[in-house]
Order: C-alpha cells, then sequence, then structure tokens
C-alpha cells in the first residue's frame, strides 16, 4: 500500500492502491474492460508498467479489487437490513428490518448512498460483459443480491405490506433498475445529496407519480 | 436502404443487413465496441472481411445503423405521444397525449414496447463509452430525450397532476432509468408479455408500490 516510486510526470501525488484504483476504473469504463490495455492504464497513471504491477498482479486482479468494492458494498446492505438494523441512528433505525417493508426501506436507501458513493465501480459492475472467471464471478454475485431482493419483496406481499397485483419479482427487479440507473446521471458535484436522493427514490418507490392525497394546484 | 427482395443464398444461410447487424450487435455487446474488431465480426458471421464491407463501410457505420434503431425508435415514442395519438388503436389512443400525463403513460407504455423489441440495440447505446464522433452524437440524441421527457413532467406538474413534492427533473430520470433497466434482463422468452410489462411499468410509476387503496390480506 505504500506510493513509492518517484512519480514522473510534474511532481504528481504518488499513488496507493486505492487511488491508483480510482484512475483504472475510470480507463475501463471510458474504452470498455477488454479493450483496456495495461499501456494505456500506465499512460494514463503517468507511471510504467512495472510501477503498476508493484501494486496490482494483473488486470484481472485489478477489475476483481473493484467490483469488491461495489458488490462489497451490495452485500453490506442486505446483510444490514436483514439484520434489522442500519447503524445509521436514522429515524426507525432499530428494528427497521425487522418487517420485510422496513427492510426494503432500508436497503433502497443504503443502495442509493452505495450509488452515489460507489458509484464508479457500480458502473463497472453494470457494464461488465461476462468474459472472464473474475466477471462471471462478480455477475453470479449479482443475480445473487437480485433473488434476495425478490425473497424480500414475496415477503412483504406475504405479510400484505405490498400491493398484491405487482408481480414481486417484477417490483424487485424495477426497484433495482430505478437505483442503479442513478449512477448513469448522478453527479458528486450536483444539486442533491445522496441522502436527499435517497429520499426521492423512496417516494418514487413507495407512491409513484400520483398526486398527493389531496389534489392541490398550487 | 433498399430492401433487397430475394437475397441470394450462398453456402449459408444468406445475410441482408438487418440480419447482419444482429449478429454484429451481439460482438460489440459481448466484447464492447472498442474491442470488437471487423476479424471478431467477420468469424462470427462466417463471412470474409470483403463480404461484411460489401454491406457495411465501416465499423462505425455499423454502430451508426445500430443506434439509428433504437434511437430512431424511442424519437417515434415521443414525436407520436406529443402529437396526441399512439397509432396503435388501445383504449383510449385518440387525444391520449393532449394532456401532459397522458403522454407520459403514452411515452411509458411505447418506450417498454421499444426496450424489448430493439433490446440488443439499447443495450448497445445504454453502454456507449463516447470515444467516436458516432457515439457522441448518439449521447446527444439521447441527452435530447431526456430533456423532452423532463419538460413533459414539468408540464404535468404545472397542470396538477404530477405530485409536487417530487423534483419533475428526478422523476423523469427515475422513470426513464427503470424503463431502461429492463433490456437487462427482459427475455424475449420469458413469463411476461411486452405488453403485460408495459401495463406493470406504468402501474408501478403511477402508484409505487404501495398497497391499494383499502388494504387486503386475502
Amino acid at each position: 500500500m505504500d506510493s513509492t516510486e518517484a512519480t514522473p510526470r510534474r511532481g504528481r501525488p504518488g499513488y496507493d492502491q486505492s487511488s491508483m484504483l480510482e484512475v483504472i476504473v475510470q480507463v475501463f469504463t471510458d474504452h470498455g474492460y477488454d479493450a483496456s490495455s495495461l499501456g494505456m492504464i500506465s499512460t494514463r497513471l503517468g507511471l510504467s508498467k512495472s510501477a503498476v504491477y508493484h501494486h496490482f498482479a494483473s488486470k484481472a486482479e485489478m477489475l476483481e479489487i473493484a467490483l469488491e468494492r461495489a458488490l462489497g458494498a451490495l452485500e453490506q446492505v442486505f446483510d444490514e437490513a436483514e439484520r434489522g438494523g442500519n447503524g445509521a441512528g436514522a429515524a426507525g433505525a432499530a428494528g427497521a428490518g425487522s418487517d420485510a417493508v422496513g427492510q426494503i426501506r432500508e436497503i433502497v436507501r443504503a443502495a442509493v448512498l452505495v450509488a452515489c458513493e460507489q458509484q464508479p465501480y457500480l458502473i463497472l459492475l453494470l457494464r461488465l460483459h461476462g468474459n472472464s472467471d473474475v466477471e462471471l464471478r462478480a455477475l453470479e454475485r449479482r443475480r445473487a443480491l437480485t433473488a434476495r431482493l425478490r425473497a424480500i419483496f414475496e415477503r412483504a406481499r406475504n405479510e400484505g405490506a405490498l400491493r398484491d397485483d405487482l408481480d414481486p419479482g417484477l417490483a424487485a427487479r424495477f426497484t433495482f433498475g430505478l437505483v442503479n440507473s442513478l449512477v448513469e446521471w448522478y453527479r458528486p458535484d450536483g444539486p442533491e445529496t445522496p441522502e436527499a436522493l435517497a429520499e426521492a427514490v423512496l417516494s418514487y418507490v413507495r407512491s409513484g407519480l400520483r398526486v398527493n392525497e389531496v389534489a392541490d394546484f398550487r
């Protein structure tokens, strides 16, 4: 993890693995993983290939570590919601996950935060082609998350807390699709904070676009 | 753009431009556009490179024609909704687009059908990296569609037909994000018809997950 190697090019700051990964993931996203070469990566980093190899054994390892950021964070979201607390101390946090709808709420809220905070890594995950073992394993973990969400939606429906005219599997896919799509346009310097976005998504997911209970035209 | 009537059969089934495009887009999707070579494409088609060149001047032209399928179809969706009819003869089609909410309904419904029918071309569009003029022009057209949707959401809010506690820009992005995400998992041989999916999406977008007005536990 040390940032060794006097960096060429106008005294740019030394890299640790994490800051290198940010740049590398940008290369993957700009050109696609398959088309990204170590030459491109070392050029973008302004480092020699051997300096890059000092931190990563291979392109596959870079991808694996990057995907772990997205998948690990999402799996943690589910683990915490299913344990019944989000640790964030927000309203009704303790035990929020005890019922299925509370878990859905926690998962949606936390997944929006992950989408904002781990945006580049999620973009990478969402655009995988599945041409290597690392990619296939990541896609398998992604499918497992979808299955977990679907199971929670099914429980919510069984608890009578979800409308019964919408298939829980579809509802889960729609919800994940919406949350995932944030990474396509979210800007850290944009007008909405991740927390405000999470609230807006939750509100949309809960009630749709329908005019508020009492129609008002102000 | 001439529709060659009788495609001459060679040893293997004859390709016309359209059926070649299907295979080519699969190569683009499997490897990313940047990493897809003419060699890969001709191998996958089982044709010589010169046979491929008979139909397409370049890789960029293949991409351009493929993206036109997605973008042209989506632009048509907006054009028809804004003209106030969907031409599909469904319930309430005539004049459905006269108010903004009617237009949103038409656009969501028709965009779901496009997502299903033009799935491979939409996947391509949604994963563009923007490294060439063709890609940049397509991304510009995609942005224009988002702006059109946002404008309609703003009108709907001004007409008092959209809840006023959700930013119309966010609502438009959420809605497009949800619809676009269908291409990630829709299967033409899956259990849902495109029409049924469109209804489910409309219902979700309109009312969210909330239990029906009168809670029932059957």
